[in-house]
């Protein structure tokens, strides 16, 4: 019995916290479920905008999907919710399939959300969560740069209270930007540049106050983080007293339909399936990679791991629940959830005591968001969205590794010009082919003894020893079909310059693995070798590679007093010392 | 001016071997052009009819492409002309864009060929033969099975004298067959069959008999190798004394156009490109492979070596000289050459010799191949190809490298199923999706020392002795973002299971690179572990892995003193000797 209920808190994570539910705890959880929730209602409003979905569609992805992580996720602290990234996903994929500002548009982002929790769930299962294992760092940062300046790009027009032709290349966006710029409502303008400010000065300047009158960290906390409720505030008495929206054109958000989301399942239909296949799995696993990278950030500040299956599936599980609240797909934010962590979340009650407080506020408070402009929620995403360009990474990407810079700039580019999945399928083709093209043209050494130890090194690094007799080449990667070739060439090239050898030693510590490939074509060189009078040797075979040349008959068929345990052993077998 | 002509004569050979012919050269060259166009003449024919093709177009394409070799290849024996595999490629590709037996069809497969040459010289020019080193054997091996296998079930319907609907699955095409072999016509069978017989016959018995009365074996090989030329003779003289076209329904091969083919170029319009890229790109590369691997394997035994990137442009250019003449695309066979080396060929005299006489049979004989069977043209293809399945193949794959086995049998069934153009590229993913995998779960080892040597292996496998302090740890794999998320793992998971540990040292032999993904993992690692306070250590560091450690700021960040030249040095310097 004790062993079931484990065995299935392992899966609903609340059985575990729940029911060991520390009276400690109830203060943090509380005042960081009510800090996320001021950061949240402005920002998840914000989103949908950047979705071009109606605000509420925002709101009504923060109640049922941070309930259901809250029951499902095991990592604690995390905050789901809209994310930018996310968001720009799905206000730029839908364009291919509906027209904005459509009933077609917005039914199509929920069944979206239901496309992705149930990909989230059936990759969970069937434990896929290593897939993420391939999309490398240089492309993940290629690909969020790229979205952050087009999620920039796009809320900039807000600011300038401009119209801009719809277009997936961001440098005709910027171009058609700058045309437009003569229409700029001044109003519009100031009102969201005066926003930027404000956020700015709260996240940079007034933590700065505060410390300095010697405020407590737990209060500097949320008083700095309040930037957004703040902009809320005052950006809507603002354009309710002078009556923006009639007066000078301000755009506002205008009416929010107030009440809980009405439950009900979207429209999958097959061919509905089959459009946004590519996009769902772009989502899942963007923001997979998101949460997961969050959690596993979060774990290490308290020593604590995360379970990457079982996150896919809480995170699944949020997404069916946007989906059937008529939300649209969501993820876990990374500084959404730093500020919950740093309020004092200490499990995910923080979670739903957020939900519950959104819940609250679409039922009584959305009549007060009528004046909101939409200026004050692009100023937010811009000034969060800003910390996300970091285009001065290609500099050490390059300095240490260049096929980095290359798959980082391929990335980045393609985004940029091609959209967002044909980007993040040539970045993922780029940083796999440059790895097999690295692999496909190993290193090679030819080594010697250092003094009089037993350790082998480069002749050309090193001040070693070695005999005219003896040929010791150190192959440094896994023998298999792209590089064969390589390793041949460079053998009969080696053998070709050393004339006077008798004895070809390979040392076989770099190599992990041989493929049949390879075997066929080491067996094709010895026989060469044996040709010219020279005889081959392996050196420092590894265990797994050895179990598979003896199965494959290798070892036979070379001898196996061909095969030596180490190169000291070999080199003092063929009389080399 | 030597110098020039050395360098000129590097990519036009003739002038290498031309200006320097031995005369004691003559006689073998002479001889094996002999024996290769009795050869050619029915095998050009029959593999037309692979390609769907009229016969006198497999004729055009062994006229000019056969002289163009002779001047253009490095390799001395290698026998061009029309081959199977491309055939069938040709035949079954171009379906999709034309009505076979209409003149469209003709010119297409006129423009694939030039595309072909122009995309082989463009590749040997810019020196990518290296691609073909991502075709593994196995997928290679895999693909030949299902054409040959394809091949052999398109000729069996030509002895059953039957017509069948086309289809592009190997299956529904077994189904088709059976389903129509109660039409079978009767005479069309028997001759198929005893040309299949006789084929069988002088391959296998002929020799044997003449070995055992003594006949030398530059007698015996033209006799042998004469089977073709005999089936040829037989079939046309039976087809003709009983007019079997008209008595019996047997098909013929009919009116054959006299005359060499006149001179022209092709239509390579921009959608005509467009349709047959991916065909072109496929052939080229199919086309290389087989020549280079021919080429290498006659070479080898000449103790000679081959370019790859000249072979490329040689074919290129006979594919090119093959579109100009009518015909159809080339490559290099290894039945054929074997043959012409065998024969006793010295150089590409041979080549220009064939290229000679076919170009007279075409003035001067095609009347006599009026009535020559298609069933014998269809029994030699079926003798011919036989040979290339090797589906036992799987079971030595198998036992060696699983990997291999499992890429071999995608590659063979998709190309069954779906088509060459889907099975090839299936086959290229699964291949290096298996490999990827592969190196994305590194094998990681607990070393400790062998007896009192300098020497450390797997104590899981060896006698070896550790200290309780110190954990040293060997991971077979180089370091990069597939894999960071395993080393982590495992490595966080070794510490746990060692609570008694001060010291990680982790052992590089195996690490051939590491990239900016799993330098940033490692910077984490190193980070978590001194909070555990266990200090982090590396030993045998390879050159070029160490220049980046440094150039990155690694080596600095960990501490100099943390990196030994071996495993040796670091134990003594732990204390744990």
């Amino acid at each position: 019995m004790v062993q079931k209920r484990l065995k299935l808190s392992r899966y609903i994570p609340i059985l575990q916290w729940g029911l060991h539910y520390q009276a400690a705890d109830l203060v943090g959880d509380i005042t960081a479920g009510i800090i996320v929730t001021s950061l949240l209602i402005p920002q998840s409003m914000a989103y949908a905008m950047l979705a071009n979905l109606p605000p509420q569609m925002g709101l009504y992805a923060s109640i049922l999907p941070l309930l259901l992580y809250g029951i499902f996720g095991s990592s604690k602290g995390l905050a789901v919710g809209p994310a930018a990234v996310d968001s720009l996903i799905v206000g730029v994929g839908l364009l291919q399939f509906a027209t904005r500002d459509t009933l077609e548009f917005f039914m199509l982002a929920i069944s979206l959300a239901m496309l992705v929790g149930l990909l989230q769930i059936i990759m969970g299962v069937l434990r896929l969560g290593f897939i993420v294992n391939f999309l490398s760092y240089p492309v993940l940062s290629g690909f969020l740069n790229a979205a952050a300046l087009t999620i920039i790009l796009s809320q900039i027009k807000h600011i300038f209270g401009v119209q801009l032709p719809r277009s997936d290349n961001f440098f005709i966006g910027i171009y058609n930007l700058i045309q437009s710029l003569g229409q700029t409502n001044l109003v519009t303008f100031l009102l969201g540049l005066a926003s930027i400010g404000l956020l700015l000065w709260f996240q940079q300047n007034l933590a700065n106050i505060l410390q300095r009158r010697n405020f407590s960290p737990s209060v500097i906390l949320p008083i700095t983080k309040a930037g957004p409720l703040a902009i809320v505030i005052l950006g809507t008495l603002t354009a309710w007293l002078f009556k923006l929206d009639q007066v000078a054109g301000v755009k506002v958000v205008g009416d929010i339909p107030q009440g809980l989301p009405a439950l009900g399942l979207p429209n999958l239909s097959v061919e509905i399936i089959r459009e946004l296949f590519p996009l769902a799995l772009i989502l899942s696993l963007v923001g997979f990679v998101e949460c997961i990278a969050t959690a596993k950030s979060l774990a290490s500040k308290r020593g604590q791991d995360v379970d990457a299956n079982q996150e896919l599936m809480a995170l699944g599980m949020a997404n069916l629940g946007s989906s059937v609240t008529g939300g649209y797909p969501v993820a876990g934010g990374l500084s959404r959830s730093v500020v919950n962590f740093s309020a004092g979340a200490k499990t995910n009650l923080s979670s739903i005591i957020t939900a519950v407080l959104i819940a609250i506020t679409i039922i009584f408070l959305t009549p007060l968001l009528y004046y909101l402009p939409q200026a004050c929620l692009a100023a937010m995403i811009i000034v969060a969205i800003s910390k996300l360009v970091t285009l001065e990474t290609v500099k050490s990407l390059w300095q240490y590794y260049k096929p980095d810079a290359i798959s980082f700039l391929a990335t980045l580019i393609v985004v940029l010009v091609a959209g967002i999945e044909t980007g993040i399928l040539v970045g993922v083709m780029v940083s796999i082919g440059l790895y097999l093209l690295q692999t496909s043209q190993p290193h090679f050494a030819v080594v010697g003894r250092i003094g009089e130890s037993e350790h082998f090194r480069n002749i050309n690094r090193h001040e070693v020893q070695t005999c005219p007799h003896v040929l010791a080449i150190r192959v440094d990667e896994s023998l298999y079909f792209a590089n064969t070739k390589a390793l041949e060439t460079y053998l009969i090239q080696a053998v070709a310059k050393n004339p006077e050898i008798e004895h070809l030693l390979l040392i076989c510590s770099g190599i992990n693995f041989i493929d049949g490939s390879a075997l066929s074509t080491l067996k094709k060189l010895i026989a060469d070798l044996e040709s010219r009078n020279i005889k081959f040797y392996l050196a420092e075979v590894k265990g797994p590679v050895m179990d598979g040349l003896q199965r494959g008959g290798f070892v036979e068929y070379l001898g196996s007093d061909r095969v030596f345990l180490s190169t000291d052993c070999a080199m003092k077998a063929l009389e080399c010392v």
